[in-house]
Formats: structure tokens, sequence, C-alpha cells
């Protein structure tokens, strides 16, 4: 069990009980988060960032850690989502394994990692968590909250949950609830960690780990992040170097291959499994349909936000750029001013993190009028 | 290691030494295949089929076998290939188990199963074998050659390889040769079989079978054959009945979860491990530009027949609309009066065996001009 924390994360602790949607509650669990820029006197000028399932709360290099972050390119003096202007403040998902209290980390009640004894996690209880970090930073109003990929679905949640508690709403690559075809690549990359015999249940160690499981999950995913259009230019046909050939029977040949091993080898051991089961299983459970009578549209028309930029791109699998639609269009019918910005970059659900031009320059036109 | 034969099967033994592409030969090797409808006294009615994947050569119900066949609503007396009219061969793939030698049969060197002893098996091997099935029959042109998903394959490594040996040729969601969203995607089925503990570098037996990992396979199959679309329209968010509720740790909740899951158990004792091992690499080899100079569409100029039909679904996310068009491109430019028809199933590479009306219909049209 392992949590990565960014050096120069800062933590906010939870109310002493914090109730969880789906019954129970956590007690003195904590959030981390990080912050660039100053917020105002009039406290007018805070941006947050809710995100997706897997990163933590290092956006962006700060005072606190000059390592460049996930979305370097996105946030920083002067960048599109620009910190002289704005205050930001990311969190890092309650029930990840970032910083902030999930399944590997200690409940107090044990005095061991939580593991499945972690109450069932929503992303309704994502977007409570961060909702109390905002206030708790003095903010009674964001500026603008952004919600990418997961984050795109726990800023829906917290805006049906706060009512008013945002000026302005961008979200990128999001959904307002998971559809069939994601909800089954998800199921089967949490089959194929529980498959693994080290899985145990969520009983593992460093040393007996589910690595070969979280391998399989993490492949998959990357197979869904991207499109296979983006990697017919990267990968075409290629076969990777010879002087590393993979003699395994029916072994790796081709680059892509290799891409996804290298990639997925990174990944497996800087993530904890359980959190990632935990988060995975939140994601196919929200529907915003559940607060609208069954109809998605309708929870979308209870949303009360007064100004909105939805973005997705064509080429994304895992949340199709209908979902994205949709989400302008639902808002719409609450009286929000919502703008929908169908982008034609190749890198499928990934595209927000490559693509930082196509979807910067919508991002910053919107910010200014906010 | 089991082989899965249909009753009423033929077979047609290949000459003593059949040798392999890439490799090696197979000594007194046979094809399974069957027969619906009669050869003209001409010899100039008959259609071979080539097959996906894992299906058999019982595509419809004939005299030898009643039951109905994978293929049952397009072939038949009346329908779509109307068998009144044209004598049909289909056979099963060399390096299959339903009839076919291939890595679950008795190698005759040893009186064992060749299991990873088999030599490497390529799509072109899989033609030349069909060629000779063929040939057994007295037929020296085929009226049309038709071949789906990795038949398509077979289909124009046929052409490509026996000149003017058919008239002509359909070919339905295939491809000229396999990108790299499709060989990741079979590479993590096959990487899911290669972990399972059970398959034991291909050593299991039926109370040692690599259960989990073909089971983890066929769901990645069936995820990817259908459509997002087509599974919205089945499943929605629908949770399957509480009279069987899954007690496991994250188990299953969706229908969606459940349909894969039946699906996948129904298939996985049917279908050896080790022949789908070598199926599946066999398509990832696939390459028509390998007779082009490196150039697919120079491959695909190189075949010598004089009509085709390229038909495809818009849905298909494992072989791609493009795919069919650039066959369609590149057989033009050889030469051939070839037709695209892009279909708009929502079905994706399964269409074919679901939009039996939207694929008969062009299939019949084109038959009835050869």
């Amino acid at each position: 069990m392992s949590e990565f924390i960014p050096p120069g994360t800062r933590f906010h602790l939870l109310p002493p009980t914090f109730p969880m949607k789906r019954g129970g509650a956590l007690h003195g669990a904590r959030i981390a988060f990080e912050t660039w820029g100053e917020l105002n006197p009039a406290r007018d000028n805070a941006i947050l960032l809710v995100t997706g399932m897997s990163p933590d709360a290092h956006a962006a290099s700060n005072t606190g850690n000059p390592a460049p972050g996930w979305w370097e390119a996105m946030l920083g003096p002067g960048k599109y989502i620009d910190t002289r202007r704005w205050f930001v403040v990311c969190v890092n998902s309650l029930g990840s394994c970032k910083g902030s209290t999930g399944p590997a980390s200690i409940n107090p009640a044990t005095h061991q990692p939580y593991r499945l004894a972690f109450p069932e996690l929503s992303v309704e209880d994502v977007a409570d968590a961060a909702f109390e970090v905002v206030r708790a930073l003095g903010i009674e109003r964001l500026a603008c909250l952004i919600g990418n990929s997961m984050g795109g679905m726990t800023a829906l949640a917290y805006l049906l949950r706060h009512p008013g508690s945002a000026r302005a709403h961008v979200n990128i690559s999001g959904a307002a609830q998971s559809l069939p075809f994601s909800i089954a690549i998800r199921s089967l990359q949490r089959e194929a960690i529980r498959l693994d015999p080290n899985w145990n249940n969520g009983d593992y160690t460093e040393d007996t780990y589910p690595e070969s499981g979280m391998r399989m999950a993490r492949k998959l995913g990357v197979i869904t992040y991207r499109s296979a259009l983006e990697w017919e230019g990267r990968f075409g046909r290629v076969r990777f170097d010879s002087d590393r050939p993979d003699e395994e029977p029916f072994g790796m040949e081709f680059e892509v291959e290799s891409y996804l091993e290298s990639h997925a080898r990174r990944f497996v051991r800087r993530f904890d499994p359980n959190c990632y089961l935990y988060l995975s299983r939140s994601m196919d459970w929200f529907d915003l349909g559940d607060h609208g009578n069954g109809d998605v549209l309708q929870g979308l028309a209870q949303i009360d936000v007064p100004r909105a930029r939805v973005l997705g791109a064509r080429t994304d699998i895992l949340f199709p750029l209908q979902q994205q639609e949709q989400i302008a269009h639902g808002l719409r019918l609450g009286g929000c001013d919502a703008t929908f910005v169908p982008l034609d970059s190749p890198q499928g659900h990934d595209a927000f993190l490559v693509d930082i031009a196509g979807f910067g320059a919508p991002i910053r036109e919107f910010l200014a009028q906010v």
C-alpha cells in the first residue's frame, strides 16, 4: 500500500465526520491540494481545477514544487490559464493515493490501511470534499470551476450539490453519465486487477503486488485514452528495435506494443490498485439522471451556473463528443449561457493533455469574459 | 486441447508437404469445409467464403447439418447468397480448431498435439490452404470470392497469390493491413491469455485450462467488435436482475457487464487458446504492403480480379471504414471495377453478422451482375 505525494503538497482536513453519499463516513480525512497565483482582496478570482482519475494536485510547477506538472503548458503566468490574474486551486480527488484520503490511507479506527474497508466512493463525494477545500480557503464563490475527464463529472456534481458556487464553468472531455461502452472498458480493467492472484481481495504488499493486473488495466486505459487515427500517424506498423527482442512466445514485436508496455510499467507502481478500483467504479455509477427523475438532461438543467463552455475531441471514444454536446444542451435548458466547442484533435480522450493550443485558446477566450 | 468439429463437416487433405510462408511445413494437414447448392457442369457458379477468426465452416444449415449456421440468414435457397444459383464453399481457416489442422491438432511426427510446435501461421497460409480445397473440388476459377473480417484479409492474399483465380470479389469489413489500434487490442488479448498461469506456454489440459485469460480476451474482443452507439441503445445504464447478484468485491452490476460475461463464458471452452493466439497474430502480421514495396496501395494494385465490391460499417473501430475505402481504391488502381459501399449499421465490426438486410442487399445486387 503506497501513497504518492508530490513535494510541496498542502492538505486540508475535512470535518471530523465526512458522510459519504452511498453510506458510511470518513473520520479525520484530508484532501491534498496545490495553488498558483494570489487570491485577490475581493476573493473573486479563484479557479478550482478538478482532475481526471489518476493525476495528483500538481497540475503545474509552483513555488512549493518547481517540477513540471501534468498541465504545465496550460497553467502558469502568462499561459492559457494565467496565474497572474487567477488564483488557481487544484485538488487531488478523495479516494486517490496522491495525498488525499483513500483506500491506501491509514484508517484511524484500525491504524491499518483502509483497503476494501474504505466506504463506497461516489463522484459526489469527490465533489463535496473539493467544496470543503474551497470554503476553507475563504472563497464564497468561484470565478470558474474547471473539470477534465472524470473531473468533468466531479464539476457537474459540485455545481448541482452547491448551487451558486461558481460564476462560470469549463467542462473538458467530461460526461453527465457513464455509457455502456465506457462501463464495459472500465469493468474489464477492474477485472484484470481482480483476477491477478496478487490482488488478494485488496490485501497485497509491495512484494506481492498485482503488477500484471495493473499493467493490463493501464494498457487498456491507454488504448482507449488515445485514438486509432493518432496511433496510425505515430506508430504505423513499425517494429521495435531489434536490440531488445522479446523472446517470449507471442511476445511484443510492434512499436505500439512496446510503447504500451513501457507506459504501463511506469504507471503500475505509481498508483495504488485499490484506489484505482474505487475511482474507476465511481465513474460507472455517475449519472446526473439520478438527480433528474432518470433524465440526464433534466439533471443538467437543475445546475445553477450562469456561464459555461464545454469542450471535447471528436476522436474521443471513452467520453464521446455527443456527451459534451449533451452537457452544453442540458445546461442551456437550465438557463445557462453554455457554448459547445468540438475540437478535431487526433489524440482522443487525452487530447486536453496534449493539444494544449487547441484546448487552451477557447479556455483563455472564455476566461477573458468571466 | 480440443477441436470443435460440427457434424457433417467435410475434409480435404492438403498435399503431404504443405510449406508455410514464414518457414516450416505441415505434413498430412487437412482443411474442413462445407458446401451448399450444386456445382454446374460449366463449373463457373462457385463462390468461396473465407471467414473471420473464430467461425467454423458451418455458415448455414445444409443437408449434412440442419443446425443454423453463423450466416444463416444470408446464405441458402432464395436468400441474399442464393444457393439455388450458386455453389458455395466455406472453409475453416488453417490454424483453427474447427476441423482444419491447427495448434490443437495432432502432430503426426509426435502423435501429440502441436501446441506451440505448430509453425508460425500467416494469413497467406490460410489463403493457400483454401485455394487447395477449391482446386480439389474441380473449380478452375471462382465466380466470386467472399471474405469477412479476417476473411477479407485472407481473400486479398488469395487473389494476390493466385492471379486469375476469381471473376469477382466481395470484401466485407476487411483490411489490407493491420493498423496499430487493432494490433494493440489483439496484443492485449494475447497477453491476457499468456498471463493466465494455466496457459503454461501452451501446455494446458481441460482441467488446467486458461479460462480467465480466454474470458478477458473474449470480452475485449466483443467490446471492440460492436459499437458504443449500439450498446447505448441495447443496454443503456440498466442494472442486471437482482435475483443473481454478484457478491464479489467490485463485481458486476450493469447489464452490459453481465452480457459480456455470459458471452465470454460460452466462447471460452469452444475455442482453443493456442489456436486463438496463432490466428490473432497472423492478422497483426498481415500487410499487403509487403507485396508492394511497403506501399499497401501498390500491393492492392497488383491484385488481378475484374470486379469487386467492398463493404464496411461506419461504426467499425477494429477494421475502420477507411480501410475498406482503401481496398476499393487500391483495387481500382490495378484496373479492377471496384465499388465501395459504406453502411450506417450501428453494430460495428460485427455488423455483417447482424444487419443482414443492410449487407445482403448490396451483395445480392453485385452477385446478380457476376
